[in-house]
């Protein structure tokens, strides 16, 4: 485990090449296949290695139909208030083949198919202490699921649009009150083609030494494209 | 992207054995390897790609100097009371060879040469809304940079300990007062072996359809082991 993996190169494009996928083809996700993921998603750390993190994995179960239609209900909601509040449609959002309006038009896509999504699993920590870190202790197994997903040939997104519906949700599902539902992450199939991940230049988001301090050896690989105007209200040049 | 990759099982292993490192060689990252690690990290998703993470990475500059003395000092303070609070030297950790007290020796090994640690990342945050989910948009990218380091030869882990000398650091650092300092994670070359990621059974921490529900289909890898007695005062089963 001390020396360099001799493959690193693909764990690095692995990682590089993770993006947020919201276009599923209707096939199911193999038991074996979702088994793997969620073997990855498991050996993420926590805090002391408790592992307070449950994933509630909803597919065709009576349970899992039902969670499904109140979180496309929830996601619709969330999707339209964001298409609006953020003025997806307005400004270069009019142009039909402007990112805005691209973006929107994978946004509907997916809020419009959510209760055909193959796979939605929902991420719980137990014993939640209500301190900003405790997320500490739950997204890494969220990042090693969507990264073993992306090996295996599928993609999914992490989102919170669950968060309008929880409750809900917890009757449905029989979720303890003191458990908390971190993120829903629905999986599957991607469909068509998918653009690579971008992301602003490195020195911007890496420091030397001390805030702001210049990291000259932040050196990205050749070809790395960055975000440009990115989503309404993000994206700004800091 | 919408094929598996041909070597998805290298990115699995990468993800399965990929452990706190706390026992590091003394040798420095290369800028190279360093940049691989950080541009893997920036990789990561965030809420609406706004990505609002930010990495001080401190290593034998000025301010890294005096920063990672402070963080020694906290370092220690923090696995003094643990070791304590959470009984260490008491029960089986009063015998030498048990996992409680080698635990207990690698932790003091670890909070004891801390300041020669080779690089130390504190990962920020812009724009804390102060939720339980922010660590949505900063942890993900905390886990590519451990996966990364794996990848690459090094090891690390990720800590909070940094919380009680927060203010000191941002002053030493010149870190906003906006900005959340949301991980300490010390990084090097692991010295010595290490051995595998234990986690609970899988169908302990995965559910089927439901809260509880038993997913049959969660078959780990043949040979997995799983925690035992695992820290004091966790690991015990649900």
């Amino acid at each position: 485990m001390s020396e360099p993996l001799a493959s690193a190169d693909v764990v690095l494009d692995a990682i590089a090449t993770t993006r947020a996928i919201r276009r599923y083809r209707p096939d199911p996700i193999p038991d074996a296949d979702l088994a793997r993921i969620m073997f990855a998603a498991s050996r993420a750390p926590s805090g002391s290695n408790r592992q307070g993190f449950r994933f509630v994995v909803l597919r065709d179960g009576p349970a899992a139909i039902e969670a499904k239609a109140v979180l496309g209900e929830a996601f619709r909601g969330g999707w339209n208030a964001k298409r609006t509040g953020d003025g997806y449609d307005s400004g270069s959002g009019a142009a039909d083949d402007s990112p805005k309006a691209r973006t929107a038009r994978a946004m509907q896509h997916f809020v419009d198919n959510f209760e055909a999504t193959p796979v939605v699993v929902l991420v719980c920590m137990l014993r939640k202490r209500g301190h900003i870190t405790d997320g500490g202790s739950v997204y890494p197994a969220c990042q090693n699921l969507l990264l073993a997903a992306r090996a295996l040939g599928y993609g999914g997104v992490m989102t919170m649009w669950h968060l309008t519906v929880e409750n809900r949700l917890r009757e449905i599902l029989a979720i303890p009150d003191a458990v908390e539902v971190m993120a829903t992450i629905p999986l599957g199939r991607p469909q068509g083609s998918h653009g690579p991940v971008r992301r602003r230049p490195l020195t911007e988001l890496v420091f030397d030494d001390r805030w702001d301090g210049e990291a000259a050896w932040a050196v990205e690989p050749a070809g790395t494209r960055h975000t440009s105007a990115g989503p309404p209200g993000s994206g700004r040049p800091r």
